[in-house]
């Protein structure tokens, strides 16, 4: 089993049930979840050997986000245990025009405030043929810059190639912060994932005209953004996924990735959502997954544009989709109709 | 903040979880509501001084609905207590082709049975702004509708415009009754809403060709109508939402409004129910607070139209969003993209 | 009340709440069905006198499935206490693109073990005007498909009616065992329900380009089989149902039926999916009830495809509609506005 | 199988999960039940064909009750279906010193506005060899004293042992009221239960000390009021059931029985309740499942107190116990050890 | 109605259903709840005018908290909206020997962050009886402790009666700190609670030889270290409630009174506990309530007892029970007899 | 970490929610469990590297059983997958008189199927300090008999201690069969646990007078068995957990072993149930800790005894305890006092 590593926040996921508002809800539905975490589960669920690096407190919350990616199988004996709390995010399910909102409350997590000596990089990249981490990691303190960019060193100093995921969070920072800090992450990084607007915002490329909200697409803008990110970081390829959010119930799903040369934009999937949170992460995993079993680039997003075209079927955070059920929908079987 | 005042009954809802049917179900959901009640919560909800005027027993039952809407922040002081019981109405969602159910227990309820002298309408208007009823009040019984028709009186003699949405219920009164109550009604009303059947069944206009089974608007039929109604009762404006039901699951949703002068057609939605129960309260809500907030009556319309599309992504009876929602979808995102 | 019988397994079934995978579910709805028990089912629903023949273990699960069909209105007095256990399926929700899942663990149930012995099928038979059974009981085991032959030998000496629903189901047999057995059986039936893969499979006729996976329907490559059939088998009546799958969220959904001498294409309906499984029992059931009421075999069909349409919309396996539910979608009304 | 019928009101429950408060349910667990309508499932559970004669409206509700009923074996042939409403009563689960309380809703059910020309009594007494009422029917409305009375008759015509229960309800009528109806109707009745509470206030016996509240019992009160009732009733057997309330988590529980001749008290149960409703209605059903299976009173009396023990453990009005289970207990084990 | 006052943080409380462990839990049971919180909703329940003091965030968490304690008749218009976070508690329910488990998620919530400026005391204070805080408030952060005291100052400045709840809190200050902080507050108050335990920690009185552990109870330490308290702070009563702990299931629950003169215990109750937390708050408020309305100290103190014993059979922080319900226990009917 | 193995079935429990009886369950929850799997949770929450042995079908019911223990910190890498069924027990929980029920329906599932040939005891013995099984799993089939005894001589060959816990099962084989195959198994066994029912019904010793239904104990007949047993074969330890039924809701909980000089009877503990399955296992595993971890004979039974009496309040076949928590109820505080 091929050796891969993610790391990043794993917090707990308060979510109303059934379409409830938070002013409503009597209980949450509790998952663990985070960008990486997602992503480690994902590999996991392909028979990759994942292994998750993290903080979290010794404490019994703490121990139950670790149960909850043992269970799916992550490797998670880089967890190191301590500091104060687990971060919390809050979810309200949206439907129809009424979309899904967030609540984040992840400030002061262990993670966040990690150090560098926490972690034997050494250690852990060692035999490694992947790591992935996202935009989140570097943006949750000052502290967790440092330490992605020694995660970072350490990964290519073992050969590792590595995959970002740019994802923006702007309660987390601004614009001028991220742009700072993930510039000079990415001479690290082969394989770069975000849409236009998280170029923009973490990387300072302007955007063509595409409008996110009206779900209009502008692959030519893609195209031209992407010539500029190779252009500027000799990245091996960029991608990105492409909602088209109809409603908070129905999207359409599909990606582009560029390799230099070629722009190749994948097959397209109308989706009927159960839980849309989740899908970039169920995405990238599909994608990395593609390049280290071997598949050509564009096999590779195809794969992972229906593995995350599943995902958004599947309450939670995590991907829980087998090989055979993603091949199955490659090979356009899309019916629904019941396996017995 | 201005005071708004509503008077009705609220009902216990007991509806079955997860589509079932009735016999299937083990459990109910339940929450309260009723017509003016969830008017009323609405208002509060966008920062009025809500009251609402009803009659509750005196047993844990009544106490409940009267902490459901303090909940949501109705104040319940002209709330009276005494009487048998609380209103019952059972509710099976539909989906699909199944319709959804609705089964009354509300005979005999405190409201239906309350007496004028049970209230002091000086006090409950005093400094209000806006009154509003629905043609249900004055149906529950006799005496409820002597008890309407003091109130009416005591609105107007306090200068309160008054709002009434027709809402014909069969097993309450038959047209020649309500015919006869709502007609003398009507010298109090400054706004009225109701669709073409209820403006026939209740005020005896002869309705056009609109055929609300299949969905097919008649804006014209519409046009000619409330000209005929405001000429005979002189309303300020005459108002009717407009459903289109494709399925119980999918339902088209616009309105209309026609101020003696120009007929205006709103905005439509194509929503994805979650629960439907309570949409047209929300849309009258909705454009009560327009109108109360000084918005023209084309925006008013626009804004109550909005905020009850809204209403149907919603579970229960009562409309749970704030103003900042309903005008960022006024603003035409109707993307559902996550609010992070 | 006309007195109908149907003899089959009744199993354990065991679903995923809102849409779980399997491998997160924590707990399982708990209903109980099978072909014929369903059918049974909406046949007391529409008011006949309806037995049900099978034979389950003397414990607490086979009395609760006992209790389930008496709920519904089945008379259990023909069902034998005995054997080793109740049949389970375990069923994963599927929506979208993500089909549902069906895992059988069925094997050494007490029907499949039962002896000819158990019943007395002249009791059984005496007064009845309708049997049906399905090509699932004679799959479950050889004595299966003795007694089978046995109940219809005894259903044709009371001169019951017989109809079959073809349904083969992999995990039971081989095609060629089927075929076999099925063959054989042919020689009682009087109205044969199955769609083309039912009948290449179970009766070795060669289907037509009829792409079942696509949803794209062939009536033509239809109506060339039933031909065939009802001259080999002197069907009174070939049908099927002619499901189109969408996804796994939505279908369309329609049947048509050959008397020898007519071909007719029932209306179609598009179907927001709630629950699939027993949607073919349900369209049986009745097309069943419709013969047996005297409608002509095209009312008879569409009540069958109008009261099937109606069961995806229900949680479980059993369709629960009145006749009079049936009736009004019949004549048209598929708004789903609010029934009050 | 011997007939035994039930005659009374079959009502919705509504009880709040897990010992919440009135004002905290955000949902209602729904079972139907009734005095008489407990028994009658006890009497079905117990293998007797058990008949349930009352009336229910022709909507959803009604048709749930009576499912309710049929799956657990109650032949609802003589439920009569029409009148406006299903009565209701609210439970809320008590616990240590809270005790549970009950709402009752219950006025203008089908059953108390029926009529005696809503049922052939001839029919349903022919072959029966037990009747059983309680003290609540003829408390429903004066037809329903009427009703009952009717038959009563028509039981004595078809030699019926009748059994009731005295039940007094003080929420349906006065002690005076009682009194006068209740006097009347013992001239037909067999076996009387009731405490010495009931037998003060609907039969105006003067009890002794008993104080029912601090859970002292006087056995010597209760054998003094037996004699009195037998010289006036001319009873075969009169019963009590003796409740020491510790606390609404933990109940004695045991009974008395006098034939004219002996006294006889029972083995004491302590009980930790799961759902003391319906205990006594168990009790009664063992009693007379006891007699109509020729056991002796007194052992017809530990049977019915065993019984209603276990029904104390189980959640609903009905007790679903099989006679193996109560005569496990009755043999002397109590241990609740695990069986395998 | 009286005005009463109560300052301090109201948190999410998530709680595992059903005494499951955290590492098991699914999800959580949603309240909001905190000392002084629980306090206000107690004395709403009594008929209280209860306004509560506090801030909380600009989002639908925040709303939430509001909006629960609204529900249960507290006048939130003091609480300032405002600050980063709502405080979390988590709560694993124990059983039998398995203690309940709580983990405080409450560093930087608004109230912990609030400024003096943030509120207005002179508009909180005026025309209020009585102020209630705990020593959790203060102890938040160093602003919190300033907080308090300018509470207190303006408090007396209106005259009103001031109680303390102790309430030692080791994970949001040590000792010293408390001491410090908590010696120089005790000027303004005039009734204080906590038992031996706070009050070494938080005042530094030696206790005597009560083994809270154990649960045996020492009334002679309580007197003697009551009187040191009076002495020093010149109280007008110092009190403690008494809880022996027989396990996470049943408790022992009674409590002590000086007025520096006479120490009176009250009656003691044996409890199956349903939800311990709040117990304490309950028993705090009944106090006040008893002392508010005029009763002497004595019988505020059984009040108080009473009005928290039943607390213990509550689900969530507050406690629910009206002054008839009280009464009613305190009148010694503690049976648990149903309340038709 | 010292490497521990276990081997043995793992089964889909399917228990009724609530105390309800299965003839009222619409759902059960869902764990997965087994006595060797319980073994291997608790030695995995104590720290040891805890390897299970098993077969599971190649289906999302096996694979979630395998997550099931992986959640929990068991490795599976040695569970092998394929056969045809994952066992299935159904428990309802008993409360008061009425007892638990389990059904079981564990024919025929992989591991009962599974062939000495599926594993490489060789691999999975190296490196492992101990080894339990329990006389299920050679009960389970004569093939699971043949695997058993080669899994022992491997464990031997490895100089592995083993222990075993009788556990007979009246279901699985008879008296005759069990003596005979575990009879000769004894050779490998260092630990012994079992009862006195145990040891007769599977070894063959006769018990003494000890009446396991009215829970009294007989020590004295124990200590005799104990001396029997090491005389025949030579255990090190030979021990008992010794179970007083009070009911299905108390038991006396407490354990004796004997080192074939010294007999030694724990500390005996009072428990108030949430789930006393798995209390066997649990008590098993917290022996084998101890004794793993080197504390002597006595607190090693102790450890155990603590560990179970915990077990029991907890929701599950698996002991979700920390060393800490067992710990601190050895060092005497049963008291339950919330942990802040």
């Amino acid at each position: 089993m091929k050796k891969v590593v993610t790391m990043g926040e794993i917090m707990l996921r308060l979510s109303t049930p059934r379409f409830e508002r938070f002013v409503q809800a009597e209980s949450f539905d509790a998952v663990y979840g985070g960008g990486e975490a997602n992503v480690a589960v994902s590999l996991a669920n392909y028979g990759l050997d994942s292994y998750f690096v993290s903080k979290l407190p010794k404490n019994d919350i703490g121990q139950a986000a670790i149960n909850h990616m043992r269970r799916f199988g992550v490797n998670t004996n880089y967890v190191v245990r301590g500091g104060d709390r687990v971060g919390i995010y809050y979810l309200e399910s949206g439907a129809s025009m009424r979309p899904s909102k967030v609540i984040y409350d992840r400030a002061n997590s262990s993670i966040a405030e990690a150090r560098v000596s926490d972690f034997n990089f050494d250690e852990i990249f060692k035999d490694a043929v992947w790591f992935h981490f996202s935009g989140i990691t570097p943006a949750l303190s000052d502290e967790a810059a440092i330490l992605t960019e020694e995660a970072l060193k350490a990964a290519k100093k073992h050969e590792v190639t590595v995959s970002v995921d740019l994802n923006y969070r702007k309660n987390l920072w601004t614009p001028e912060k991220a742009q700072k800090v993930m510039t000079n992450l990415m001479q690290y990084v082969d394989v770069c994932i975000g849409n236009e607007e998280d170029a923009e915002l973490t990387l300072g490329f302007k955007p063509g005209d595409t409008n996110v909200t009206t779900g209009e697409l502008e692959l030519k803008g893609y195209k031209n953004i992407f010539k500029q990110m190779i252009e500027k970081f000799n990245f091996k390829y960029v991608v990105s996924s492409l909602r088209e959010s109809y409603s908070a119930s129905d999207n359409g799903w599909s990606a582009c990735i560029y390799d230099g040369n070629e722009f190749y934009h994948s097959k397209k999937y109308d989706i009927r959502i159960v839980d849309r949170v989740g899908g970039g992460d169920s995405f990238a995993s599909g994608l990395i997954y593609g390049l280290v079993s071997g598949k050509n680039f564009k096999d590779a997003l195809e794969f992972g544009v229906a593995a995350s075209a599943l995902k958004h079927t599947i309450h939670g955070d995590f991907n829980m989709v087998s090989i055979d059920e993603v091949e199955k929908l490659l090979q356009g079987d899309a019916s629904g109709r019941v396996q017995r």
